[in-house]
């Protein structure tokens, strides 16, 4: 019999976070130097846009449109921006893939031109979705408007679109060639939009980064204020600790069983079902790291001091800690409407082993 | 403004191809072996098997269940296998990839799970799209059927189908966890699905491997006849400069512009369109040999004697090097008859700068 062949294959992703105010100014060089960068001649771009930030920005269409012409030697717009609807609804209709697809396969757009996303977390998640699968993956430019997208998702390499009554059931890791975190998109967000990215700051400060957290617990009262300049270096070093961990990991695209990044989100992920995701992610999240700190402190993991510390941050920055479907079914773990099932549904969406994280201390988490 | 932080993903794949005879016969260890590496509890499998495979092996379903049910200890089936047809309409036809989705949520298949695809290239493209992008990756085992996949396109780490009438427009480059070649498959070819395959290794031995030039050269007619042990020798050989390129490259997801192992495929691509797929691709690559191999010669690149040993060792395999198809339009390169179309098609299915390859010798290609 002849040997087997052993292959090992390494792919190197690089790409740059940016950070800026107002992309789509006519003197802003940010976009126009992406695209650019290793070419002479136009590229095609499809941008797609969400409709809650067009609502939000009326200018932006034309602005936009100007952008290109004014720097028409380097991007050449495909059609007019396709508008999406925004929130969780655009993962959930495949016609709006579909639709980018359309768009892609009617513009002659190939592996070397680029789709521009601007829109919150769900619209960042579709668009990359179409840009990984068409062609085997066009050049995708993020442009989160939400904090919770600048810190967290629209930084890192997956991509996905909900099916059959599933979240992320379809979905490909692609990192992006570039992040464009505009400040000026967060000065619309609603009180909620504004403080729901702050939880996965707190989250990743308590698993990496006890100077973070420091940061964090100083902050909170100008964070909960809207201060932007603060907002602005929570974002940095949430996205930056973020994409370490992927970097660091060994697996960024999670093809064994860590995900420690998840710590407090078996919890989130069924209180957002529970209540009808009338939780935001990110305040879900807030209350999956206050239980998930409260079970590391009960078991004697975590110091009451620190445990505290955990609590006030959150609260501080105006975090509500309770929701009353918490409470119902916790004498029955494997109730459908029980949080405690979250731990089961957690385990089935991650397949294999379940590891959970807890805490030792402020910055130190570990896996059980 | 705060600085733009800067990102290198490593993202590491380890498979293997083995080389086996009767997968699925009782005492066959292979598959087994493959799903039970690094776990201890059974894992869940999906089967997909090419109706045309399951024509020729009226005992492979049954094999299939008697295997399962003899390593229950290692893997669970999910449902019974999934069958589809053969050949390309199975890439044309989106309800293949929804039909193993389905099973896929209804399964509880998960990221830890696998997906056996069994069957022709089509088939194996189809399912490892399917696979790539539910849960973002599900674990793919390929056993493909043909030479041609056995060789070349299921040892790579591309997985695609068709829409928009533009073949493999949507896709991901996403590697298998093993790729099994059964060499019973293989006994059942028509006599030009054999020939076939060895277009392909003809191209990789012109530029990579003068050596195994000279093995195809020697063997042609043994090939030509049937012979396993020739044929085996010539799959492993292929399949492994298939892999060296891949992961030598610098760019295994074809990040950039080139792709040099595209030797003859301009025209191949654009004869088998010209044909109405009369031409399997194979065939059409053997042609699209002989013409950038006559270029190279005519352009004053590869001496008279490599030329006509180019020419000789298809013929001798037993291809022809001439359809009609081929003489019409050469006067009117762009006229969508003519093959000359196929280099400016050939471009936009690549994008940016085309690059051919072209040859100064046996085993010595270069790119202009």
């Amino acid at each position: 019999m002849l040997r087997s062949i052993e292959q090992e294959i390494q792919v190197t992703f690089r790409y740059a976070v940016h950070f800026t105010t107002g992309v789509f100014d006519g003197d802003n060089p940010l976009l126009r130097d992406v695209i650019r960068s290793g070419t002479d001649s136009p590229r095609k771009v499809l941008f797609v846009v969400d409709d809650g930030v067009r609502e939000h920005h009326p200018g932006l269409l034309g602005a936009i449109d100007a952008y290109c012409r004014r720097n028409a030697d380097v991007l050449t717009p495909v059609g007019m921006p396709l508008i999406v609807p925004g929130g969780e609804r655009v993962k959930n209709d495949p016609r709006h893939v579909d639709a980018i697809l359309q768009a892609v396969h009617e513009g002659g757009i190939c592996r070397h031109s680029y789709i521009v996303a601007v829109g919150g977390g769900a619209v960042i998640d579709m668009a990359g979705y179409a840009a990984a699968t068409a062609h085997r993956g066009v050049r995708l430019i993020r442009i989160p408007t939400t904090v919770l997208s600048q810190n967290d998702g629209a930084v890192g390499v997956k991509n996905s679109v909900n099916a059959f009554h599933k979240k992320n059931f379809l979905g490909a890791f692609a990192p992006p060639v570039a992040v464009i975190n505009d400040a000026r998109f967060l000065t619309t967000l609603s009180e909620r939009d504004w403080r729901s990215g702050i939880s996965e700051a707190v989250k990743v400060a308590l698993l990496k980064d006890p100077g973070f957290f420091g940061f964090l617990e100083q902050e909170a009262s100008a964070l909960r204020g809207r201060d932007m300049i603060a907002m602005q270096r929570l974002i940095h070093r949430c996205a930056e600790l973020h994409l370490q961990h992927i970097a660091g990991s060994g697996d960024p695209f999670e093809l064994g069983s860590s995900r420690p990044l998840d710590f407090g989100h078996w919890a989130a992920h069924k209180l957002e079902q529970l209540t009808d995701y009338g939780l935001r992610h990110g305040e879900a999240v807030a209350i999956g790291i206050a239980l998930d700190a409260t079970y590391s402190f009960l078991r004697g993991y975590l110091p009451e001091t620190d445990w505290r510390r955990v609590l006030n941050v959150l609260a501080d920055v105006g975090f509500a800690l309770y929701t009353p479907e918490m409470g119902q079914y916790l004498d029955r773990p494997e109730h459908p409407r029980s949080v405690l099932r979250g731990l089961t549904e957690f385990r089935e969406h991650l397949g294999g082993e379940l590891t959970i994280m807890l805490l030792r201390g402020i910055g130190d988490g570990f896996e059980v």
